[in-house]
């Protein structure tokens, strides 16, 4: 049976008070009306369309480039008339799955259970509340199918203590789709247009709606502010967090770990507490990530240390490399195996060879390094003038002296060694010492300074 | 009604194994009594009276300032003693409300209700508890008023049962104060006078005790140790996150955010996980404080980024700024708008112009730069002489080689280059490019040193 | 009564997804199995018999300095074998213990209660959970002893809602022992030996069962997978973190606290957010750690601060210093009473007197500094010629200029001054002032390079 799936996107979010539409807020990185629909896409339809209206143009300009059909809902009057809006892009035959751009989280083993349950007739997926206040109560007819959806404001005391909700999630047969979206009234105190009512209409056309209780609430949870935007994110973590350490990943404290993105990991890989993982981030077998580091898109080799404090970004790290604490790999730094990068150290756009070492103090940029070269605290590569950046380029086998400014562009051949407090600005020759460097003098009667009243 | 407060804030603490009154312990950063205190002025009483005893010193010193009448407890006799102490204080008609020092959370709308309940005569504040092991339970007489508080030591099985609680804030009224409080006897086990006592002298004097059930049980929760100044020290940061949230502050984590003082936002300001703030903050639209920053103090413009590890401190940065990850700014660092602070960057008491930079391992100490700078890596204003700081000016368009030192007092003039690896200890002029640097040369014949047998 | 314990110690634990021994990996920083032998050993029992299989190598590599019999079982046929395997080393008399590796967090009083029930008969500890599903129930016979135990794929329903389950921790009269291990089956789905079967045997020798429900499930809990490991530990460190408090240690939030080792601390200590405490460290009374720190085996004097950032290893700091932000010491780091290490600073192996300073920027290594000197920012001990290190000393009130390199092995005598930007390479003479700089200049005609196009 052909499948279609309408998103309903067109939101503004009033109580998210921000100027971004609400379904680009994110969760886990990912802006919500994304994950929707890529859950959508799995279960592999004939057609997704998304109904788009406040923000609309935020909206493409961030997920335009999904494969989906974009309909433009100009009024936003309701659930039913947003539907109604994507009406002519649904064919009179086959099923309609309805989702919501703010409902992030739900998934698709849920959808397709649901889907089997409505058969050639509607489902509507519940939720069991333990506090229902607020939401539709679904009053169960004798055989099991729902009878109707009454609103908190129209429930009487005993269908307020009714627990089972609306979730709004519905799959609707195409070929009633337009004479039910038809008769939908707004003589409502909104005004607008409910998809609830749907289910009136499809028992009067004597067609039975199957609810299916969902698994966890927070799977079909709606976002209204940040507030529910942060209990999803928490909810959303923690299952990352449990599918990673089922996987094999030793987390010190799963409730204080974040992953924006997607992680990679081998055997016995640690990861500390407070950690943060954005991007793609791969981790070798034996990697272990000190408390609070941050990685983006960082490649590390099997063996390799991070310390404490580390931040990588759009990095990539060899095997039994040590970095950190307190080291920062900037985009495109290209580590290989056994580098060492210690603390207060930033590596940006270069390459380090297997083995060489910048352990304290340094700023390594636009730099070529080869292997088993160190290079001292305090040193600098001088990439910019002041408006172009040049490269540096350090042999094999460099002892760079402590507080050397290598000033680019400039080469330091192999097995050089430079003194330490050295300006380089010409060819280190190989295999010598060369520094710049003033003659210690000590000044006789040179007065200290003394404290001055103030 | 004329309504006076006493606040008894005697107590030593025993549990707390601290040198400081248990009512100094701070929960969101400001002392608990200070709280209370609060509370107690927002209710806008003819007078507020604290009952101080044990470390009374070290209360005023800290607490000293707040307009209320101190009144010292000399011996510490049970809280029907503390009350009494304040009796003198008290006319004899209107009512009083009697607060706890250590119990910090409590807050004006149920004390509003509270007064409500009493009208004339007695109301008790009590709390429903899962467990109630331990406290005085309330017993009901038919009309629902409160007939009797049984103590856990004299309570019968069922009795015990009881799940209502006595919290020990009463709205007593003061006609009856003096005559009550006057009856009231030490002959206990502990020997000292209870204020749960003036509940039988009220129903004897035919006056009714209305209970009022608290909220939530932490509005009503005392503080005897570190583990439950710390569960209400998590309550506290919790609601204020559900409150900035509700409010539009995007938390990715509320559970992992702390805030000591109060923080000012704008719109779409996101701030991650692990954060600290202290004092008074502001972020203007669209700031991003990203993971691990703390912030004292800081009043950041809109569209700043403080990237990770970032910790400001009394300082004020302007707008489109970006600063970290590793930052530091101290107190009187002011920065425009479009200022760069990078990693391991420290500034103190400078004034920093709109557009410069200063991206790494720089420290700028009592210093004003003009707009549009780049301060070099690894630069250093030598502000200090081992007894007196000195001005470093920088004027606009200037670019500072890589690893100055720059010598104050002293002034490197607009759209001056000062080369890599100087010490700059004289006016650098406009326009030109300053240096002092020893003659790069090579030792030809050198021999690196070998590694020796220890 | 003779008391030897059994630790079966030998399973692979395959979801653990890890080289290493399941019963090796960490709770709180130490082995699983260390945990349960040091417990064992706090019941100073006649004998403790570890049966190690899976990784037995890597267990004795770990472990082996305990003073405890360590048994190879070379087949895992099950609990029931791996006990039998151990019964050579057990005497005739007394009676048996049975614990394992993976259930980290029983404690010696939960024990010693499970051995005074059992007397000369049989012991079992159990557990009331929530959720039974999966684990063997206990059946009770009429006299409230243990009648059998029903695995979940042989219980019927109504033993399936039975929810005090077998947590295998068992004592046993050694006078059976060897006649009910010898009689236990295989015939099940498994081909396995299980030890739950002792306890028909038991019944059908006439000896009673007796149950023993434990406190709190954690402390029978077993890990399985990383899962579980990361739940036992968040409730280690829960517990270590209320019973730290209950002393008077003061956290911000215990459930952001880590402690991986001990920590013993004086009066009015305070720890911010997010603190992590490896090996043996020490605060003193008044001691104040920031939000994010590191500490492993640190000792730090009354009254001293720890900004946040700040990463601390096997070093001593005094009364009355300040460290941090940022500030990393590392092994051997010995600070006198008054020390400040400011941001950025790095101190290893190396000894600072009384009151003297390196606020910025600074690595110091290898060296020994007096009182109240002064090391500028940006000095560094140059202490590593590429193969050896050497020793710096400075005086007492000397002051080191900033960006200071001092080419060690050298001097810096007592009141000394260093010029900023000089290399110091011989020693400098007390009281004067030593420096060796460049002459600054200006070139008149340079020309400022201007944007290359790319």
């Amino acid at each position: 049976m052909e499948l279609h799936i309408v998103i309903l996107a067109a939101g503004k979010g009033t109580r998210m008070y921000s100027a971004l539409p609400k379904v680009l807020h994110r969760i886990g990185g990912k802006a919500m009306l994304a994950r929707v629909v890529e859950t959508a896409q799995s279960l592999q339809p004939q057609g997704i369309h998304v109904v788009v209206g406040h923000g609309k143009d935020a909206v493409l300009a961030q997920l335009g480039h999904y494969p989906v059909n974009w309909v433009a809902q100009t009024e936003q009057l309701g659930t039913g008339h947003a539907l109604k809006t994507a009406l002519p892009h649904l064919p009179p035959h086959g099923r309609t799955l309805v989702l919501y751009g703010d409902v992030p989280l739900i998934d698709a083993d849920t959808l397709r259970g649901l889907l089997a349950a409505a058969g050639e007739g509607v489902a509507l997926l519940t939720d069991v509340a333990d506090n229902p206040h607020g939401y539709g109560r679904i009053i169960r007819a004798a055989d099991g199918t729902v009878a109707a959806i009454v609103e908190e404001k129209d429930a009487d005391a005993a269908q307020k203590a009714i627990k089972e909700i609306n979730t709004g999630i519905f799959v609707l047969p195409n070929t009633h789709l337009s004479a039910w979206l038809g008769a939908l009234q707004s003589n409502n105190a909104q005004g607008e247009y409910y998809l609830t009512d749907v289910v009136s209409l499809a028992r009067a056309s004597g067609v039975a709606v199957s609810p299916v209780a969902v698994r966890a609430a927070h799977l079909a949870a709606g976002v209204n502010n940040k507030n529910q935007l942060a209990a999803l994110e928490r909810v959303y973590q923690h299952e990352q967090a449990q599918a990673l350490m089922t996987a094999g990943l030793t987390l010190r404290d799963p409730s204080r770990f974040d992953l924006r993105g997607t992680l990679a990991h081998g055997r016995d890989v640690a990861v500390d507490v407070n950690c943060v993982f954005e991007g793609e981030c791969v981790l070798g077998d034996n990697v272990s990530v000190g408390a609070n580091c941050v990685l983006i898109n960082a490649n590390i080799g099997a063996g390799t240390v991070i310390a404490p404090f580390s931040h990588l970004e759009n990095c990539t790290v060899g095997a039994g490399a040590h970095i950190g604490p307190y080291a920062r790999l900037r985009p495109k730094a290209v580590l290989d195996d056994g580098v060492h990068i210690g603390n207060f150290v930033e590596v940006k756009n270069s390459r380090i060879g297997r083995g060489s070492k910048a352990n304290h103090l340094s700023y390594i940029g636009d730099a070529q390094i080869g292997e088993r070269s160190n290079i001292g605290a305090g040193t600098i590569t001088c990439n910019y003038d002041g408006v172009n950046k040049h490269k540096t380029v350090i042999g094999d086998e460099v002892r760079v002296g402590s507080g050397t400014m290598i000033v680019a562009p400039v080469e330091i051949q192999d097995r050089a060694t430079t003194g330490a407090g050295s300006v380089i600005t010409k060819t280190c020759p190989a295999n010598k010492l060369t520094l710049g460097r003033a003659r210690q003098q000590t000044i006789e009667h040179w007065v200290r300074p003394e404290k001055t009243d103030k």
